[in-house]
């Protein structure tokens, strides 16, 4: 590893860490349930949470740094116990750059019942291009989690998977797109709950979801010379 | 322009920068979800938050001045990718000195519905002056959504209109009367929902809500020259 | 006035302003909607919040120092818009030396049906000694919600009122028990929402609410001597 | 007593004071109505919040210590009016040694219609291991409630109980396991309720359930010698 390669994979480790202080801030996660993880880019390598720490204890330095099978390669602590998720979604979808996991509480209410969220609001086709799909039920301890992920999502637009009786999973380019999509995921479950609750929620004509898409993945937010490094 | 206007302009700037931490206060917005903007008083320009900024980046030097067709005056950054709605109605409502944009739970789960929320609660009539109403179904990159707003709120008490599966637009006749108006529409929303879950809330006569409109809107708060200035 | 008591009343002064920060962390009000009062001891005085003002602006220096009737005598802003309704139970209800006025959300969601919220948990058994109930539609600008106020709360256990389509009202000994019932009165209402959502909760056996009620009010908390001055 | 569980004890009333924030940053409790003790390790005592003191107040120095049947041994203020509860719970039970009580909302509201929580999210089998049982409906002041917690959680793998009418218990190894325990008991009931609201959750198979419990009770987290003292 040169120094250029171990100081941008310490950045990335903060990065990483910094990012979780957005699940507790919109209220995603409760106690330690819920983590964010970043593939380090041009290398076979991801950075993830710890297992079972406190929130306001992450930092660069307590991040763990695993390959794509979940191996420990740098940390002193266990990786996350979805380890094993994330790290199956990276081996199979090589354009997925950051993974997070939730249980935010109206994203997973609608994964209880096993009912997708249908595409009613504007902000819904604007960042997940139609519903919000349901994944398998699948127990944790080996690849299945992962296979459900990737089985759902590829090949649809929504950046989200609602687990069936489990939570939230979100991919995104990086790991900051990844944590976006658990917010807005939670933020449109939420809306589309309540719209329920009173009757039944107006849809959306496919044509003006397919438009609402196209427009917010290629128009909105800044040119990314201004936001974003390469 | 004199150095007095470019000073205006820049605590002009300030202000709305610092305004947008209502909305995050009262949890109105997700991620970068929801804009403030102000007219700039006695010129055809308007200043409003840039497109996909974090809302803690926020301040007057990242604001962005445009005119009212909204092309950038000033600033770095991209506007809001809501700037055309913004504008259309400092364009047709000469009375308007501030909009705001929100996608706020309650609020847009009775947009959702496209069900205007009923007058049951004294804040309602008060702030509202009755029922708070539903605008069009419009998409976003043209005029229709700034059309919808102002055909719904012209010559209607409201200050807020629930855009049809969409979100709020709130208006006022400066920036914190358009944040003010956004933050009620929500907490009404939200009570009103509350109500209607578990039955029929009683209405309030007409002449009640006009009496309490009147009232609100000449006598509540300070004396002009105790909190604003001209 | 003595240099003793104008220094007691410019305590009280802070207490009452630095109160209304409970207001906010319970989210139990909105922009600038709801108040805090207290009886000045041993005077036919009150301290009340100035007419909206934000919540974070509010000092010793701005309250506002009225006479029971409603009358400005010390402070430079306007008093709040329900100062009358404040002053008149005063006047009625000797043994109250603090009033809190809120709208929150729960609370005013039962309002709004007309419904008292009926006694199913200990908590409110504790504090309100039964159901919290009703009081009549009234409009503002007269002594119409103090007449409510006085006449739903004479006799009655419960130091919170639910103001037909408007909100909540809640007195006290001091303002500090004023501001706990309205505290206690939104958790109880949400509560009994959330219950009431899903089934029918059970009641408690009325014998069972008197021995609660009697309990909480005669042992819990600290001896006074280790709390409270005189 | 030696210097040494001198100052074992303070770090323990440091630690117990300190925990109570976990209640406020999650919403468990309002006012001052919830409470967290520990057991003293080796020692026929425990450390627990004072009655009706504010959560900002708390410090190892307001804490208070009692021996096992309620008596004050060391502090200066009267104890929580629940100790009676928890001093049962320790006598009761030897393998515990934390115990929380909240009136948290959503828990709350099951609790008040006696149904208890049933498992259809995979945290709820990771943590409770099942169902979220009711106890008895028990007045305050002697035995009633910490048998009834005694009896319900006895042979039960839920470290959490909904008394009925009431609010929850919940039991650890340590003070902050019962922490734990009532930030998911509350994140659980929240989910369980909007799932209901809107249908029937799907469950999930008893087998699938036991592995879950299983696997989260021996492998989550951290090696014990990274995280805990002995």
């Amino acid at each position: 590893m040169t120094a250029d390669s171990g100081q941008q994979l310490w950045r990335l480790r903060e990065s990483v860490a910094r990012l979780h202080a957005e699940l507790t801030r919109y209220r995603l996660v409760a106690w330690t349930a819920g983590n964010v993880s970043a593939r380090v880019p041009g290398r076979d390598l991801m950075v993830i949470k710890p297992s079972g720490v406190d929130y306001d204890d992450l930092s660069a330095a307590t991040m763990v740094v695993c390959d794509l099978d979940g191996n420990v390669v740098e940390g002193d602590l266990s990786p996350s116990s979805d380890t094993a998720a994330h790290a199956y979604v990276y081996r199979a979808m090589p354009e997925v750059g950051g993974v997070v996991h939730t249980h935010s509480p109206y994203a997973t209410a609608w994964a209880a019942r096993g009912e997708p969220i249908a595409c009613h609001l504007t902000a819904q086709a604007d960042e997940f291009g139609g519903e919000i799909p349901i994944g398998p039920f699948a127990l944790i301890g080996g690849d299945d989690i992962g296979k459900g992920i990737v089985e759902t999502l590829s090949g649809h637009r929504s950046p989200a998977v609602l687990m069936r009786n489990h939570g939230v999973f979100t991919i995104g380019r990086d790991a900051r797109a990844a944590v976006k999509a658990a917010v807005l995921c939670e933020d449109v479950a939420r809306t589309a709950h309540l719209a329920r609750t009173l009757g039944d929620p107006a849809p959306i004509a496919p044509a003006d979801v397919d438009a609402l898409y196209d427009r917010y993945q290629n128009v909105y937010g800044q040119r990314p010379a201004s936001t974003a490094g390469p």
